[in-house]
Parts: C-alpha cells; sequence; structure tokens
C-alpha cells in the first residue's frame, strides 16, 4: 500500500484537556513536511512524564496532545531533504533532539540541544503546525515524539537510525527511560569501578541506574525506595542492599552514610522530589562525594541547603536523558544490546496491545508497573 | 642561642574576646612536644578569616586566642619524633592540613583532611593542650597554625618544608589566598583553554582565580565587584572584563549571560554570600557550565536554588584551599614560583611591622588592602 504523501487514518491515543487519561480515537496525520519523517510505530513505553501530561504537571502543554516518547518504529515516508533516514529504516524518536547546529550540540560537554523543550514548546512542528487532526480538531504534538500514536512525524533532528535486526519491543526503552538511568552511571557520573553508590527511587530510570552502577563496576550498590515490592527486581538487577526511609527513625542520609562509613561516592536521585535530591546529596561522601540529580521535580520547585555540602568537596551534578546526545548515541547502544552488552529487557514488566493505554496508566499509577509497552 | 626544649618568650597578637581586634602581648611559648614544631615566623599576611574570628563569626572558637594562618618561617626546634623537617628548614603551615593517615588523605580526589576544623576543633594540639600562655592564662590556638605569634607550635601535620631560597616575605601567600583561588581554577575546575569564566568578588581570593584562569588559558575573564577600585588590580593580573553590580538594573547573571551569549563555562563565587552564589550558578553556561564556591558563607546559611539549574547540566562544586594536598602541593607551588611559573607578588598591597598589626585589621575592613603582610 503506498502511503508516502498522502495522510494516514489510523488509531492515537489523545488527551482532550489536563486530569483525562489518553483515549484511543481515530486520527489523521498528515505527511512530512521538508526536513520530517514519519514514522510507523510498532511498540511505546509509558513513562511518568506522560503521566504528568495527562495530570497536568509537565510545563507549556497544550491540549488536546498525543503523548508518548519512549518508542521504536520503522520510517513509513519522508519529506523533502531528508538524509538521514530512509522508508523501512528501524528508528528510535528522540524526546531530546540532537538538531547539530546549536552551541549545545557543538559542544561535546552536553547534550543539551536547544531545540528540546527547555528553551522552547516542541508541541508544533517546527514549521508551527500540526500533523495531527481528531474530529476535525487540531491535536497538539509533545516533544516532537507523540508515540501514542500508530503513526507519527517528527523532524530529522528527533531521530535515530538503528541496527535493522533489532527487536523493537524490546528497544523502544532505549529511547528514555533506560538510557536515562543507564547514562547517569556511566555517562554524567562516570562511575568508576570498586566504588559505592545509592540510587534514590527504584522504578524504570532508578532500576537502570542500578544496571550502570553495575556495568561499571561499583561494589556496593544501594537501593532505597519506600515500595518494598520493588527491592526483588532491584537486587535482580544489581543492587548489593536495599532499604526504606520508612524502617528508620533517622533521616535516610545518616543510615547511608552509616551504612558506608563517609557516605557514599556516588548518588543518584532518580524520583524528582526536593527532599530527595537533598538527601541524595547529604549521602554522598564527604569531602568527594558526587551526586547526580536524574528527576525532574515539579516545575517552580526550589532546593536549598547548607552550601558546607559543596564547599567541602562535594559535586553536584545533573544528567539529562543520562547524558547521552542520542542521535550519535542511540545507534551504539542499541548495537551494544545486540551484542548483549546491556540489557533492559527485565524493566518490562507488562506488555498490552495499544488499545489497553489506560489499564497501562492505570498500572503505572498504582506502582504496579515498572515499564508497560504498548504494541501496535 | 639554644632554645630548643625552653619556654621562648615572644610577641604574639591576642584576641581576649569576640569583638575585640588582636592586641600585641609577650606570650610564653612552650617547646613542641612529639610529633610537633615549633616555627618561628618570618611573615604573615592578614586574611579575611582571622578578621571573622575576631569579630566573633567563626564557628568554634575559644578565646583567648591568636590566629593567623598565612606565614612562611623557619623551624626553630622540633619535637619527638618528627622527620618531616629539621631545625632551619623553611616551611608553610597548613591551615587545612594533610594527617596522610585519613580516609581522605588517601583518597586522591579531595583534601578534605579529618583533622582539620570542618571536622574537629583545632583550638588545642591534637594532645588537647596548648603551647600558648599570657599573663597566667592559657591561649587557644587556631587552625593549628596561629601564626600572629613570633614563635608558634603545629603539628607535623600542619607544615610543609619548602625551597630554602624562597623568600619568606612573598611566599607567606600560597598559606592560604593565592593557593586557594589559584587552586579553585587550575585544581578544581580545571579551566581549559579558550574557555570563558566570572569570578564574583575582587579580594585576594578572587584576584588568584583571575591568575589561574589566565595561566590557564581563559580567553575572556570577567572580574564582578561592587567596589570599583579593585578593577585596575584585576585587569593587571588578567581580567578583560569588570563590571559592578550596582551599575545594572537586571540581575547581574542577566548581563553575564548576555555578555557571554549562554553563560560562562566556568564561575566562582570567592566572597562567601548566598546570593552571589546563587548568581554564580545561573550565571554559568546552560547545558555544561561549572560554578565553583570558593567563599565560606556565614554558618547556619542556606543555599536555595531552581534544580533545574542543574538537572539541564551545570555542574555545582566545592573547592576547599584550592583542592590541594598541601603538605605534597606547596613545595611543589613554591618551587613554580620560583621558576617563575606563578606570581603573587602584586597581591601584596601592604607591609607593616607586626607591631602595627592593629592598623593592618583596620585595612582590611576598609577594603584597602588586598594582603596586608606583617613581618617580625
Amino acid at each position: 500500500m503506498a502511503t508516502a504523501g498522502k495522510v494516514i487514518k489510523c488509531r492515537a491515543a489523545v488527551i482532550w484537556e489536563a486530569g483525562q487519561i489518553p483515549s484511543v480515537e481515530e486520527v489523521e496525520v498528515a505527511p512530512p513536511r521538508t526536513h520530517e519523517i514519519r514514522v510507523k510505530i510498532v511498540a511505546t513505553g509509558i513513562c511518568r512524564t506522560d503521566d504528568h501530561v495527562a495530570v497536568g504537571l509537565f510545563p507549556g502543554i497544550s491540549y488536546p496532545v498525543i503523548v508518548g516518547h519512549e518508542a521504536a518504529g520503522i520510517v513509513e515516508s519522508v519529506g523533502p531533504e531528508v538524509t538521514c533516514v530512509k522508508p523501512g529504516d528501524r528508528v528510535i524518536p528522540l524526546c531530546v533532539p540532537q538538531c547539530g547546529e546549536c552551541a549545545s550540540c557543538l559542544n561535546t560537554k552536553t547534550n543539551f540541544c536547544f531545540k528540546s523543550h527547555f528553551s522552547q514548546p516542541q508541541n508544533l512542528m517546527p514549521d508551527k503546525t500540526s500533523r495531527f487532526t481528531c474530529r476535525g480538531k487540531q491535536v497538539y504534538h509533545f516533544l516532537w515524539t507523540s508515540t501514542f500514536s500508530e503513526y507519527t512525524v517528527m523532524p530529522e533532528a528527533s531521530i535515530a537510525k538503528i541496527d535493522d535486526a533489532a527487536p523493537l519491543e524490546k528497544v523502544c526503552l532505549f529511547g528514555c527511560g533506560f538510557s536515562t538511568g543507564y547514562g547517569a552511571a556511566i555517562n554524567s557520573a562516570k562511575v568508576e569501578p570498586g566504588s559505592t553508590c545509592a540510587i534514590f527511587g527504584l522504578g524504570g530510570v532508578g532500576l537502570s541506574v542500578i544496571m550502570g552502577c553495575k556495568t561499571a563496576g561499583a561494589s556496593r550498590i544501594i537501593g532505597i525506595d519506600i515500595n518494598k515490592d520493588k527491592f526483588a527486581k532491584a537486587k535482580e538487577l544489581g543492587a548489593t542492599d536495599c532499604i526504606s526511609p520508612n524502617d528508620f527513625t533517622k533521616p535516610i542520609e545518616k543510615v547511608l552514610v552509616e551504612m558506608t562509613g563517609l557516605g557514599v561516592d556516588y548518588s543518584f536521585e532518580a524520583i524528582g522530589r526536593i527532599e530527595t535530591e537533598v538527601a541524595a546529596l547529604a549521602s554522598s561522601r564527604l569531602g568527594s562525594g558526587t551526586c547526580v540529580l536524574v528527576g525532574e521535580p515539579p516545575s517552580g520547585s526550589q532546593l536549598t541547603f547548607d552550601p558546607r555540602l559543596i564547599i567541602t568537596g562535594r559535586k553536584l551534578i545533573g544528567s539529562l536523558l543520562g547524558g547521552w546526545k542520542l542521535k550519535d548515541a542511540l545507534p551504539k547502544l542499541v548495537s551494544d544490546y545486540m551484542n548483549k552488552r546491556c540489557n533492559p529487557d527485565a524493566l518490562i514488566s507488562h506488555t498490552l496491545p495499544f488499545e489497553k493505554i489506560a489499564e497501562g496508566f492505570e498500572l503505572l499509577r498504582a506502582g504496579k508497573s515498572i515499564r508497560c509497552i504498548l504494541s501496535f
């Protein structure tokens, strides 16, 4: 069936307004314009960030919107002047673009592309129009990915070509959760062999941090969560200890300092809560510890702590999607997966057909899923 | 005159209680005990930290006390089991010790010796007694240096042997101010050639940061101070621009971002004020900037900022006395001075005989001196 250049009618999940979970609808997806690519999504994970939009906590969103940003698919057609992929290529959409032209993309020290949502809204394509309509209304894009649609359109900056043999229903995790946590350990913190690590929050990202720490050769990996149901998986993936703050009367940072003598070499906050950010900083080793902020706290929140925690030698650093320049990094990461050098499969706790997306959101909200993968 | 093993009577400046400036007195200095060294101080600088004790702002001080911590001198005698120096050696006292035995001293990533005042009071020798008496009263030590005394006693952990030919009235600056600022740039931040830098506070430490940035090959070095009298010296030492926040209605971090496009690669706070710490962080480059906290803010103060400043890729790091392990580093730094690879001489704005120490404190408080060196 030749679809290139035509509007495609397909299934998508639309959030009509804040406070609603996505509802499956028939949408029209316009063909890609210059420097754009239309992709048939094969599999897509449900990430907490998608739910933030559903709840209304994500800043700068326009509704109705199609969210979804952790996926893998196949190029259906390309617009004029696209050179990086061709129809049939297997791809992963990039929720942090790599435009290749901005000052950040030209700077080896950062992956903070100025085309990302931190700098500008990504609710429309770069030409300020939408490719989606539903029931006669324009529907907004999200992060230029909008992977909760069987077909979606994205700019060249937001796509990485991957190995033709990669299993899309697995490697979709490289689009966000796994790369974020794994890269925070391997790439941003550069965890060293023999070091001690603490990970606050044992969701998909936190578990991926654990895998990164293990790969880096950490000798002690301490998982922290108030939900002890998460401990078994954390230990399966590399945690040497798991503790719940609810089991102690003293602050968790004191517990960690006592467990390790002076605090951990590397602490990671993978929740996005101010209280755990401060605890993570205070539990990093006096004089030399590194605390990595991974989770994104609510808009407008403020971090407050004694600057002596820093002046005496600790480092506070951030990690945005694992610090990877994704267009360059994802093909290599997927290649590592194919060569069994990393394996996020264990993060997939549920698989559902796309129609059951509402059930997937319920699992997420109930804390029952790590990653629920929807397949078309 | 053989003095070893005897009590020495000499001049010293005693702060009898918080709120008083040091008063010159005759004191008795007991001989060094095991692992201790008695040093004849030749020259000593007056640092803001000394004044913090005089004012009563430094935590954990016992009065009466002899302060002073930036000096150079000659070993007068050594106690039993001292092996690192002998009488006649030229030395610099270390206000951050390097005991060589604690977990930090054994860790290459930090100079935060656990014998330093951040971990334990240094108001008495390690055996919990004082070597100073004045008018029949015990006088307390400060940082195990107490260099505002013609003779002073310190433990082996707090002394570095330097080149016999080093001019003591100059290299005393390596004991604190110069090493702190120069090391913050060279050693803690590892400023790279061609980078942009901003330095908040153009006192002795801030000027030393400028020298470090220049040595590292920074292409743009912006000095910030509300006292424009400091701009000429800053430019002489390497600043390419100097600005006063009082000349702008917009916040200084916005001015710096506009001056540089995206913020500076490295920002340094060399004052110890919460407001300028936040401004320094916010003026570091989006996605990749490093902010170095050098100044020590008032006890109990809290730093508050939006964690997105970090999550998007900035680094917040600290620098304690330039990050140097001083017993190892000072001989090399002094050697660099002798070989003209670094030169803090320009920081010496005033020299006074020791008896005029009160005048030196007045110059400091009036903002008229960079470093006033007292000589015995």
